[in-house]
């Protein structure tokens, strides 16, 4: 997607000795590009929500161990143990909990390095990290469409389409196009006429900073309001379409994803307006069950306190409770399938329920 | 309720010439006692939000009629004309749309001083504005007994009790002992095990800012989080009541309150978990249907930026969205009377029905 006009990915490899990325903690106030030269700057990138979005995560994983990869075979003569590569999967892994695209990339690359020879590994790595990158970009654009279909639909009987977003599933969380934000894009590519809605999920705002400034920089109409206001918009029939990303999503079609969204799908069912998951298969965990799925409590600070940009341009981090105040920071809930109008997934949109996923991704039964 | 050891209410009288107020709006970094002097001063303080929450909206209110019966009588030889009484109500009542506390306090203010000769008037307006102040108290007392009983009846099956509460309905919000937060103070105060899970309520921070301080400043255990995690803890079972106060209330038992209260009910239905509404009788409008309540939309900076203390101590609004971005900011939302458990007023507990509101308050039928 463009940024000033000028086309970005949201991570891309630098002639296979660094990786860059936007840095997205600076976002909206400054658009920076950060170098990460070693997997362990990889690892801080993930952990410190540099880059994020399961998408994202998945494939700077994959780039952490391409450059693990050239760590190895730079720092001694040999290109590395199985055992070393073990070490730095599990510490990639440990960087966050919750998102499956994390531990998805990473068993592709363990996958493919466990079928090469020391000395192409490297090589290996950074072609596969790659391989990861174009594929999500392929799966977004199928989404994209898909997701189109439902959006024109119901623009064809009301003459436009108001969706409410939250958190941000855009080209940001992604390599590029976005999940939840692909049809939209697509939608007003196409002409139609697509305003969103976006909530500002608390406690990091990456609706607030990081969905306003994309579909700013897209030129797509929105208008962003606190996460209290979304069951007032749907009360009203202002919303036509909750439409959401997913962290981890199960084979029963229940949709992991960032705190609040549990919120909205159950408004948005009492009010009668569908809610959609836009998701990748590689967010399907195919083992899990919804209340096995792990919930990553962040710090506290988070909530206590807020970080924005002062009269002056300054990034100040602000207190908004008394200084003694103990404060919970759970980031992602899980909605139940049964509030799940359905999933849009690369090959098409399905029932949020296991025979339908299974069929769509027609997989064996005991798979 | 005290403030460090010292027991203060939220608004009370400097010998008939002046009001004394909380400036809420510098919690919970300084407590500041603002004097007000005149009634244009009064209705700045509603306006500002310097003073809020329902039913101290309503006794400032019946205060500021109080200083303009001191303005009128002082400016000139006589106390004013009822053309002048009336210029008042109006402005007063224009303040801010939602808390019908406010039109209940002046009607009675107004309706006191047209049963008074012109120089009994300032006089009658203190006396009437201090009644109001007393009563609150007394409704939110008895309030506090009832709700109580609920909290001890699921403190004694489970041994403790966790409550959910929005925004801040506590003492602070009231002239004193608070609406939903009484009958938590008299559970704390009966030895109860208490807990409460307060959501900071964006864009103002209520939760955060007064509700996190007033318990601190009573030792009630709690925990701030963010408004989108209120639903992950109803679907783990960690709340056993969502308890709220209410702006205006229908004679069908709808419930206007904070914006994000509606998606705090909604989920507590979904999750089976009792949701109860405080609601002291000034509260409940007998004439109007919920979807002709005015929801009050605010200044879009709300949304778009937060207001704390930076690490040098110093009060920093901070932006937290791209500049150009666009924000609605609606106030209030309206929970269906069908979410709502019950409503805990002063005359006891009833089902948020017509039949039984009125049963309780014993109307006439046609009233």
């Amino acid at each position: 997607m463009n940024v000033d006009g000028r086309p970005y990915r949201s991570i891309w490899p630098i002639e296979q000795h660094a990786v860059a990325v936007i840095d997205q903690r600076k976002l909206p106030h400054e658009f920076v590009i950060a170098q990460l030269a070693t997997w362990e700057e990889a690892a801080v990138a993930i952990q410190s929500m540099q880059v994020r979005g399961a998408p994202l995560i998945g494939a700077a994983a994959a780039y952490g161990v391409a450059l693990a990869m050239n760590q190895l075979s730079r720092n001694r003569a040999d290109p590395g143990t199985d055992a070393e590569v073990e070490r730095v999967y599990a510490a990639l892994l440990a960087t966050r909990p919750t998102a499956v695209n994390l531990r998805w990339a990473l068993e592709r690359m363990r996958r493919v390095l466990g079928g090469c020879a020391p000395p192409d590994r490297a090589a290996a790595a950074w072609r596969e990290a790659a391989a990861i990158c174009d594929e999500d970009v392929v799966l977004n654009r199928a989404i994209a469409q898909y997701g189109l279909a439902l959006l024109r639909r119901i623009a064809q009987s009301k003459g436009a389409v108001q969706v409410l977003t939250h958190c941000n599933a855009g080209w940001l969380a992604t390599v590029d196009v976005g999940t939840a934000l692909a049809p939209v894009y697509a939608a007003f590519d196409a002409g139609l006429e697509v305003h969103v809605w976006v909530s500002e999920t608390r406690p990091r705002n990456q609706g607030a900073a990081l969905t306003c400034w994309e579909m700013a920089q897209h030129g797509v109409p929105h208008t962003l309001i606190a996460d209290n206001a979304a069951g007032l918009l749907l009360r009203r029939a202002q919303i036509d379409m909750v439409l959401v990303g997913a962290d981890r999503v199960t084979r029963a079609g229940d949709v992991c994803n960032k705190i609040g969204t549990y919120l909205k799908a159950v408004a948005a069912r009492d009010c009668g307006v569908p809610f959609y998951a836009a998701v990748p298969s590689p967010t399907i965990d195919w083992q899990i069950a919804a209340d096995a799925i792990v919930i990553e409590e962040r710090d506290a600070a988070e909530v206590l306190s807020m970080s924005g940009r002062n009269a002056e341009g300054v990034t100040q981090v602000v207190d908004i409770a008394p200084r003694a105040t103990r404060a919970a920071n759970f980031a992602f809930d899980v909605t139940p399938a049964r509030l799940v109008s359905g999933l849009i997934t690369e090959r098409g949109v399905c029932a949020a329920a296991r025979a339908d996923i299974d069929a769509l991704f027609a997989l064996p039964k005991s798979c």
